[in-house]
């Protein structure tokens, strides 16, 4: 990369998420400008910004640069930069309407988006609705400004075809997981299989499997079948354990404290493969409680505790954790066999551990 | 193109309608098959169909494949009429949001799709957030398949990154354009400047000025700064014009009575052009009554009627049949002066008729 933050011994990650922001940055300053030259309200690139700037680990850039790294990418970096950018303005699309289909209040300890834009709107009495309009827009134009960096990522046209096909899919695939959780709501929520099923759909391929495919897309010549395959028998353990440790943080916090217990999952009743284990492993008395409590917007503090005490008695977090570690191992197993370079290896066993044991 | 429907003399507006229908239907096979084979619902395709086969004249679709006409475009025509096709489904999406943050309850006659999966979830009590939601992501999936058929549209490079530039624009503006729209509640309804706006940003650009462009540009070498130019000059005053006649057909009808007077504008309180003509001219009884009537969901027929009589009696009617008559007169002159082939020249006089006479 150009900025020396590649050597055969390391990818500086740290580096290379800095250069992802600085990227985002510098496209969303000549959004803003743009908008100022033509009247446009400036409260939306705001948005925008604010919702990078409220956190996030950038797992999915990461992934991709790593990815383009694994394929053999080298010199220039800069398309694999755009494209990894791209990334996290597709997941800021995807949150932003994710937080208005479920009414969400916060996002990263801010106010969502839907909830700042209804704000905007005083003591109307269709705050509500419009506020969530608003918010619906400023995602669409995130989801936009994602393709306009692939289609401005300055990529022969082979690589740029790959990298459509590839991001196409992905915007699919995302789409109908999130139909599914959406739409899905009659299937009973003790159900392990559906609730893995929403992950593989909505979290494992656009968090995992794509980001790194596309990487490799950018690198071209270096995106061997074989590289592609890796990557997809790579993205369904590491994905899903994402998605378990996030369901886990989301209820119990973290060990360590740096991330506290909540109520957001427990409110909004989420089927996750936590709660479908609890309500599997429970006793009668305590899928009456779990079914009484969960889902309730008016959940408080000492009824959460009830339900974690029961997740916790029923064996279901243990569980939980059990099933991530053995897609650890999994993950651990893959990158065993596939004989990648050094740097590259070692950045994914990284990766590996912050996707699994914490989480933004 | 490839098909006979052009010739030295005339475009088969018709047959380009069919080709265009081909294309979209093609797609959305292709796209049915794929979700079968992957056990993904079949409903959101399926919603996407039944949406373009509701109606809609593919007005943008034909202006593209006008313009790439006019800027000298022949030989094989599949890539105009796969941007053309690209151009209904970015329809598609923008009306099925628009639907959602309006909370419309039809669309062309039929119930509006987030009304469709609102039915599918029965009696569940949130039905009405849930709904939106999974609307919300066939909306999404229609602007990803909008996307994907540029992307595989087989353009050359340059051909391909100035089509990109041209879309990403239009885009971004029809965003910005919903979003005044949807945020901007707190002007005065009887402000004729920034009803016409709305109408630059969310409906001229997007309806007629672009696609014509887009066309130019899959033209290739025809798509001349001069002809570009042309299209920008055609498509304020067409698309106000088009926006205009839309406007006066929702409240009045047709007068040869195939549309009939509608309810929708009125109870949405939708801040068009006519409404705020008519509260301008309206002595101080009419004007509280516009503004008692206006807006109100359960507006019954009788009372529309009283509303179609101020608009009627104060001339704001006729002062927006007069607005659309010079913007046509307008669309005349800068065609008089483009020199385009006669086929094209004819095909875009008779688009500037049905666009400012008849709307879908």
């Amino acid at each position: 990369m150009t900025s020396g933050v590649v050597d055969a011994q390391a990818i500086d990650l740290r580096a290379v998420q800095r250069q992802v922001d600085a990227v985002l940055e510098d496209f969303l300053s000549e959004k803003a400008r743009a908008a100022a030259g033509r009247g446009h309200p400036p409260e939306v690139v705001q948005a925008v910004r604010d919702f990078l700037a409220a956190g996030g680990k950038r797992i999915r850039a990461l992934l991709c640069v790593v990815g383009w790294h694994a394929a053999g990418g080298d010199g220039q970096a800069t398309s694999a930069l755009r494209v990894a950018a791209s990334l996290e303005l597709f997941v800021a699309f995807a949150l932003i309407h994710d937080d208005i289909m479920d009414d969400s209040a916060s996002r990263r300890g801010r106010p969502a988006v839907h909830r700042v834009m209804r704000a905007r709107l005083g003591e109307d009495e269709r705050a509500d609705r419009l506020g969530a309009g608003g918010a619906l827009l400023v995602g669409n134009l995130a989801l936009m400004w994602a393709q306009e960096l692939l289609h401005t990522a300055r990529l022969e046209p082979e690589r740029h075809r790959l990298v459509h096909r590839l991001h196409d899919a992905m915007l699919e695939e995302v789409m109908y997981g999130q139909y599914l959780d959406v739409m899905g709501t009659g299937r009973g929520a003790d159900d392990v299989e559906a609730a893995l099923r929403i992950i593989r759909y909505k979290t494992a391929t656009a968090t995992i499997e794509r980001p790194l495919q596309l990487g490799a897309a950018v690198a071209g010549a270096g995106a061997s079948e074989d590289t592609m395959d890796v990557f997809t028998r790579l993205g369904l353990p590491l994905g899903e354990a994402f998605q378990l440790r996030d369901d886990l943080l989301d209820v119990f916090g973290s060990p360590d404290g740096a991330c506290g217990p909540g109520l957001s999952d427990l409110r909004e009743g989420k089927r996750t493969v936590l709660l479908a284990l609890g309500l599997q492993r429970a006793d009668q008395i305590q899928r009456e409680r779990l079914r009484h409590l969960v889902g309730r917007a008016d959940l408080g503090e000492s009824e959460a505790a009830e339900v974690r005490t029961i997740l916790q008695d029923t064996g279901a977090r243990e569980q939980t954790e059990r099933m991530i570690a053995s897609r650890y191992e999994q993950v651990l197993q893959v990158l065993d066999g596939a004989g990648f370079p050094q740097a590259a290896d070692r950045a994914l066993r990284g990766l590996a551990v912050t996707a699994t044991r914490y989480t933004s």
